[in-house]
């Protein structure tokens, strides 16, 4: 609680004199005003980010935090429960999506065991942060104990203590069979909808478990009477392992004034747990991707965040995020290499 | 007119059957079905543009043409005719958003002089391929002859010939003060449309300069009268020689089966005359970024393309080319790269 604490502390608003700078700049640039769009937008951003007013991308990396979840045993996934250990194993040899994007991003890929159930002993390359062996089901009463949610929240800050070197940029990512199911009942929460309008059909859902995906998590509130103002206690009755240390992730960066991409559905409901523990947090987050899961839109809205990355992926593990972090560092090369017009020797417009 | 036809001849629908193989590969790597959305769109078209198997993506060639426009005596651009050239020496130079955008990608550029009214001279890195000296005013009759038209685009189809290797992806780019004039003139002589409906503001004009536009639009198609049923006569009056550039290079692409990424609003003119002349040259374009000018998405509704890059971009030069190429090589690498199901012992879906 000390770690997680402080760490909020030390969340300041970014400072919005940066965002005018950077565009002054963004303006010298051989280009039309403007005609960069988010790109300029993403520049501008990350020099008030990191207040540094020629900012560099020097340490890419994404964190893609494993757990399971009680609440799979509802059968609210398309796939069975050993996938979550199985995908880690791919994680670690290199071979699944995440793996592909980042090597193509130049993005380092950190897989961690936060609350994964299943003993992975020694095995090379896995940061073993294990929390818990997997939530228990949300429908029958909390995820976790409060105490639990904090401590994966505490591994997320503490990873993001780890990494931020100036220059770093994160990315965040998840695995973990059924977490859709807890990301749409986090929402609901928060936002009061009711389960339909933010339940989404996960990796590939027919309409039968559609249906009882939905009453599961209207349960689940029901049993769990989350309090709304009180973001841990959403956050340990619903959540899940992986959701809290992204929520850590993204404060710790936050904290230390580093970038984060934050992928699709999941992801961003560890950035909105974060988010509603400090609002500045927002000021720190690139929201990578759109997903086709209805209840992301309810949570960037509320976050006031709009997404940029719309290739209609719904696989997580931060492969989102990986191409977001691309676009990001496009837009601080940008910044940083093109031409002035006085340099080049072009023509301003016409007055 | 002999190299036009030849290359008109060659081209081929795509093989569907690749589709179908190439998503049945897709199936088994280890994700969910479809879960990738765009990129595996992309990785499936790229199987079937190539007719490979196992594509590889070895060399990424932007080609900015550059051309100037009589009609930029209308008062039509935000900025003054000289910006063309100016910009060129930028390119070369190595300062513009081309450049830097092409770098990330690990795309080179290859700036063409196809119809810049400027002498440069002998200059490194400038591939000196001129047609004409700049179009004709078209609010006062054609921009060019029949012959220049062929002549510019047969330029294109040689340089896709040239770099047309195993491995290659092409991007299309272009520079010329108010080409976005001639753009809205071809897709307004190509549709019938209105020329209020598919003109844009450019690089940023006001409401009189739109106005006025509008006006010169409405002009060179009423003084010109393109036969909408002949492509080439719709873009010797109304084009430009960039345009017509991109239109054989498209050709010369998809004569070669080369996978080509186009840019925005003007790029898409010109692929826009390639479909015109031919309609499967439609199988292997990608169509990189939405443009934020009114007519690009009649041209792609036209083509029956759907672009995937959203960042509000308009800058032109291929800059929203340089990203979607990234893109569908992310897909390439996906389809090539991931594990499948059973390699690295992933249980699939439940039944």
């Amino acid at each position: 609680m000390r770690l997680l604490n402080s760490a909020l502390e030390k969340i300041v608003p970014i400072d919005t004199n940066l965002l005018d700078k950077a565009q002054a700049r963004l303006d010298m640039l051989t280009k039309p005003k403007d005609s960069l769009g988010r790109l300029e937008e993403f520049a501008r951003r990350f020099v008030a980010i990191t207040g540094e007013t020629m900012p560099l991308v020097n340490r890419k990396v994404i964190f893609t935090f494993a757990g399971d979840h009680g609440v799979a045993d509802e059968g609210v996934s398309a796939f069975p429960k050993e996938v979550t250990r199985q995908m880690v194993y791919n994680f670690l040899n290199g071979g699944a999506g995440i793996n592909v994007l980042a090597r193509h991003a130049g993005a380092e890929v950190v897989v961690v065991d936060i609350g994964v159930d299943f003993d992975f002993g020694d095995v090379q390359g896995l940061l073993k942060r294990k929390v818990i062996s997997g939530t228990k089901n949300i429908r029958l009463g909390p995820a976790m104990t409060r105490e639990q949610a904090i401590a994966c929240m505490e591994v997320g800050i503490d990873l993001a203590y780890q990494y931020a070197v100036k220059g770093a940029v994160f990315g965040t990512g998840e695995m973990g069979i059924a977490n859709t199911t807890p990301s749409s009942a986090i929402i609901a929460a928060f936002s009061g909808l009711p389960a339909e309008e933010v339940t989404g059909r996960g990796t590939g859902i027919d309409d039968k478990v559609f249906e009882n995906k939905v009453r599961v998590i209207e349960d689940a509130i029901k049993v769990n009477r989350p309090d709304p103002s009180d973001a841990i206690d959403v956050l340990s009755k619903l959540g899940g392992a992986e959701i809290a240390g992204i929520a850590g992730l993204v404060i710790g960066a936050a904290a230390k004034r580093v970038p984060v991409v934050v992928d699709g559905f999941i992801s961003t409901a560890g950035a909105l747990v974060a988010c509603e523990l400090k609002r500045e947090v927002r000021d720190y987050i690139f929201s990578a991707h759109n997903s086709v899961e209805k209840g992301h839109a309810v949570m960037l809205k509320r976050m006031g965040l709009k997404s940029f990355v719309d290739l209609n992926l719904r696989l997580g593990e931060g492969t989102g995020a990986a191409i977001g972090i691309y676009l990001v560092e496009a837009g601080v090369k940008i910044y940083n290499e093109m031409a002035t017009f006085g340099d080049a020797g072009v023509s301003e417009k016409n007055a």
